[in-house]
């Protein structure tokens, strides 16, 4: 159901006076004005404490440099809007849309152009974008700067990665914002392509922490033909735009009628209601796609960490001097330690299947992956050969015949003008086998040349092919993209994207620190889901690799949790069948916990810290809770007020063992079950680097009898 | 019939002293060292004479700066090739591809990189490549420069146009080397993108005429994976190799083993020899076309020239801003002028029918036109949506009931990302719609931006699509492209393509004086055929457009006769019907002359003044004659010796009349009929801009009676 409110419309004419909204529930206030220079500037309240202090807005065009001032106001419209509506999936049923709008109609006198600001402040946050309508004084323009600043109150704690126009799979750090200093970035050469901007930039979603507790994560909404916003960090407490650049140097071509992304402020003293955040989903357009029922939410397994760990390999055989056309695929020597074999995979079907999952995905299936790495190379995959090793009539049949869908693999290397190229004879064959979906990659400088990960470009590139692939009927997780700024609303068919540091760079890396995962919800998870992969149970990688110093930086139990507190409709059952047949009583939880919600709320949340986030099964009365903890060893009470009073409720806790560290024994867990009801308060023990995984379901009556109740120590 | 022959085969090892090889006639001499610093160099000999003095080769390599010197000379080899070869199509039956191969091994101390310099001694030229076999230490490269020299002889006379990394479509200036102003390039603002380098760049094939009579030809073959060359013009007498670099700056993105384009060299002292030389042709690889059957030379009509001229537009609709995504093109108000609608392609379909014309191109049947041009605009044109007056599937009846082809047209506007995500349906079509044969265009600033029409992307670009159109036996005439380079040996579906200052010019800018045609082949054409468009019989332009100042720059003689002078197995017959039907006496030579050929002899030939070339109808005993000046009147003997002796032969001569002039009376022609035999001496009388075209057959008995003999003045 969807209703659709416009409570009120007002016209103010030729004013030079501040405009003033609140948000619905009165809590925040923004402020607009134009400067004695003709310059439009804004402010931001929360409840009695500036936010937002007055700052300037604004855009660069090419060929008017006047652009940035001499604006005069023409109109200012307010309203209301409030919906209620629901996504094809996610965390809750129904998401409630509540905002306040203002629209500030403004002209500049020396370029004759009109340009809209249009914000919506809502209960939790203001956004606002600029807008272009279609007039005679303006069609086609290139924006060569965006100007837009946030103020600060101060030098916040700021939980930032460093700006970078290509890669965002570095790791937090947490320091005021006087201290940033992002040439940390040249140190992480675990990174396969790397574009530092600078000493000060930093990436959003940013989360900033002030001296008064005010949360404040800033980011966009609704990223569509424009470049990504970075942040550049100046005189300590002023963050300004930063756009990412093409390859001459440009921000954005664009045509009338046009409006940038959304840019947001959220802020709120209580971080569990940042993380409970919609603001960013409401701010983009409802679903494109009619007919949504082939959208699947899934849990899937996948030929995948074995080639992390060194266990197998992407390529079929050992050349370091592949010509993909030219090449005779069956005349090389295998290598004998290609992962995604026809025998292999079956492995990973027969496993999904014994253990009801719907997907395996399979990496390495198809050819070019011998030198398909770092050398700037545009013809390294097509997207239809197998190898010669690998069956794809014979899986498919295989598959199908035990209820199970194979996910296709798309690795572009960077070069995204082959892949596009490629790409309807791509879907025709994912279209042939009965592949519901695929994963996507980007690792690699991009082709075309010049362009980078996170411009213009390639925005428009990752929103092409969930389009196309939304016309196809098929599903998407994309890694190495630009993070995410809510298009799954949009396109429910975008499952997830990575773009982020996912788990794997534990595997052969100095890896995530165990406090990456309380942050991820923070920043960049408020975009959308994050296919993280999380359920790794062989935790150190010296189990694989003799002498490896690479591990897990979390505990079995932590890994667990991590289904419940990073959101994915899309989430693999990351580690080897293996380490899963091994501890079938803890993979019992990943077996259990769904990826589709009715309803989530978000307990006990600190960024950096800890997180405890429970989750209703949709159209079931079961709930799923995670809780994590960072380096430090915590006892986190949670309460259970979310369930139903009228009933009693088996959990079953999959927690740290009284030992267990992420470091020194990560592997030590234990399972215990109690019977709780709305009212317990449990006090869950999370090791360093912990977690607690809990499955709450109603109590039969044998369980009522049975299972002993709950009682704090 | 081909036949191989490796006469000699030597093996020199470690020697610093010169290499020094003849062509097979003797007439040319190449001679190959090492600088005392370990510098490649050469040199080149006609008879006595230097065409080239002793001047560096080599190439600078990304991350081996040190690449230019310090080589040593592991081996040379020398031997001997000579073949007789057929082509698809051409100027003549058989071609005859006969040189001396020098191939010199070097290494490279510091880089560790082994590198061949590979020479073919023509008796026409010389052409040397570089080579990177495969080897350990060198698999992914980068080319930053080339450092090619040609060390002319002195200040040579140059037909020159600006080096230019987007546009081959200047006019021709000729001076000396020492005057060459490129800025001049500044002043051409009718041509649609250009990006000129510098004051002292010319472009390729460069055309260069010494104080000792020497005809002296630059250019390249088989320009492959590799950006065009330009030259940069150093202290009068140096010619310096300038590569079309790419969006970041890199000119070439390598992979051993990999081999260079051909650099060549040819001169001869005699004007017409360089004309006839196939040795760009030859330095290409064989056909890679194994059933070249369906590849059709044809001439065809087109709903074009009328766009030119003014009577028609290529849009549907006057808007000046339109979103392809968005439109509904059945809502926007029809403009009345579109040239490609239904009816009036059925107009062009009927004449074609009755003039036995094989094809009918039309520009402007799909939709984005309204506002394609110069925008930088990357969604512009799709290539499968008709605008609403035109219907593929009544047109494709109609033109196949009347034994007619529609040729297909793809204009991208330069925006190539989005034309190739697009090729794939784009083809469908075609097929479905039975075209066989597709006009491209690429008139516009490149996408993916940064790139140029002459860099390595879109010279990969250009044979993508040859090779793509290929697979599906689709034949291909690009305009706006890089110059050619004898590709169409290779790639014989790759007809012609436009790549130098077309007809269409005339039509609506300063145009093309009188001497461009006379320069063309020299230049231009070497490379391979050009769509030039010729047949223009309404030459001034305010017969369409009162008070137009613009005029085609020759006679309708001259018009005829670049149907033999500019050699092209895809002739348009470029005016309208309605031109064709007020002199189809003038229109009898068009219909008439073939467009492939047994033979060609090239008559007289001074470039910038005239051109006398017969050629022979393929598999017929008719010849036809084409003969063009510059603004100079001329009377012009041509000898008839290629004639049969054992009969007479009527020719018809399309001449000027008497008093023609390309400016005061262009359209005045007169036909003559006269019996001739292998003696005759004819003299073509051409007016100022004026030109002759004969058609020259035996002559049946009763015209050996009837038709009067030939005799000179």
């Amino acid at each position: 159901m969807k209703t659709f409110f416009t409570l009120a419309l007002f016209m103010l004419c030729h004013t030079a006076s501040a405009q003033i909204i609140y948000s619905p529930s009165g809590v925040m206030r923004a402020e607009f004005k134009l400067t004695d220079r003709g310059e439009p500037s804004y402010s931001l309240f929360l409840g009695k404490k500036e936010v937002i202090k007055p700052c300037k807005l604004g855009l660069v065009l090419k060929d008017a440099p006047s652009f940035t001032e001499g604006f005069t106001v023409l109109r200012t419209d307010t309203s209301t809007y409030f919906e209620v509506w629901q996504p094809v999936w996610g965390e809750v049923r129904n998401i409630t849309n509540h905002y306040r709008e203002l629209a500030v109609k403004l002209h500049q006198a020396q370029s004759n152009v009109n340009l809209t600001i249009r914000f919506r402040l809502f209960n939790d946050g203001l956004a606002f974008r600029y807008e272009f309508p279609e007039q005679p004084q303006l069609t086609y323009f290139i924006v060569v700067d965006e100007l837009t600043e946030f103020q600060l109150t101060g030098d916040h704690k700021a939980f930032w990665i460093p700006g970078d126009y290509d890669s965002n799979e570095y790791p937090y750090s947490i320091t005021n914002l006087s201290q940033v200093d992002a040439t940390i970035a040249d140190r992480h050469t675990e990174i396969g392509v790397r574009s530092p901007i600078g000493k000060k930039f930093v990436q959003t979603p940013l989360l900033l922490n002030t001296d008064g507790g005010m949360y404040i994560n800033i980011h966009e909404a609704a990223l569509v033909n424009y470049p990504a916003m970075q942040l550049q960090v100046k005189d300590n407490a002023l963050l300004m735009s930063h756009l990412v650049p093409d390859a001459v140097g440009n921000k954005a071509y664009l045509q009338t009628p046009f409006q940038t992304p959304w840019r947001t402020i959220l802020a709120s003293y209580k971080a569990t209601d940042l993380l409970a955040s919609k603001t960013i989903l409401n701010l983009n357009e409802p679903s494109k796609i009619a007919n949504p029922e082939w959208i699947k939410p899934q849990k899937f397994l996948g030929v995948w960490w074995e080639m992390h760990v060194g266990l197998a390999t992407w390529n079929y055989a050992n050349q370091s001097n592949i010509a993909l056309k030219n090449t005779d695929w069956k005349s090389l020597t295998p290598n004998g330690t290609h992962g995604a074999t026809t025998l292999n995979t079956k492995r990973y079907i027969d496993f999904a299947a014994e253990h009801g999952f719907d997907g395996v995905l399979v990496e390495g299936w198809n050819v070019g992956w011998e030198d398909w790495f770092g050398k700037w190379k545009e013809d390294v995959f097509d997207f239809v050969t197998p190898y010669p090793d690998f069956d794809l009539a014979e899986l498919k049949n295989y598959a199908h015949d035990r209820g199970v869908k194979l996910i296709m693999h798309h690795e572009t290397s960077g070069s995204v003008t082959n892949y596009e190229r490629k790409l309807d004879e791509a879907i025709h064959l994912m279209k042939s086998y009965h592949y519901p979906a695929v994963k996507t990659g980007y690792v690699g400088k991009i082709i075309p040349r010049g362009e980078h990960h996170d411009g213009q470009w390639m925005v428009n590139h990752y929103l092409r092919v969930a389009d196309k692939l939304a016309n196809n009927q098929l599903m998407v997780d994309a890694h190495e993209p630009v993070r995410p700024t809510g298009l799954h609303r949009t396109y429910p068919n975008w499952m997830a994207s990575e773009a982020a540091r996912g788990n794997e760079f534990n595997a052969w890396s100095v890896g995530n620190p165990p406090e990456h995962e309380t942050i991820l919800p923070f920043t960049r998870l408020m975009g959308g889901p994050m296919d993280y992969t999380p359920g790794i149970f062989q935790i150190k990688m010296d189990f694989f690799k003799p002498g490896s110093p690479y591990q897990v930086h979390t505990t079995l139990a932590k890994q667990l949790a991590l289904y419940v507190t990073m959101y994915s409709p899309f989430q693999m059952a990351a580690d080897l069948p293996e380490s899963y047949r091994a501890r079938p009583d803890a993979f019992q939880f990943i077996k259990d916990v769904p990826v589709d919600w009715d309803d989530t709320r978000v307990l006990l949340a600190e960024p950096g810290d800890y997180l405890a986030i429970a989750r209703k099964a949709k159209g079931k009365p079961d709930w799923f809770l995670g809780a994590i903890t960072d380096e430090e060893k915590r006892a986190l009470p949670v309460t259970f007020d979310f369930l139903d009073d009228r009933q009693s409720y088996v959990v079953t806790i999959y927690g740290d063992a009284l030992d267990a560290h992420w470091k020194d024994n990560p592997m030590a867990y234990e399972i215990k079950k109690f019977i709780v009801n709305k009212r317990s308060v449990v006090k869950l023990n999370l090791a360093a680097g912990g977690g607690a995984a809990l499955h709450i379901k109603p109590a039969s009556a044998e369980e009522n009898k049975k299972v002993k109740r709950y009682r704090p120590d």
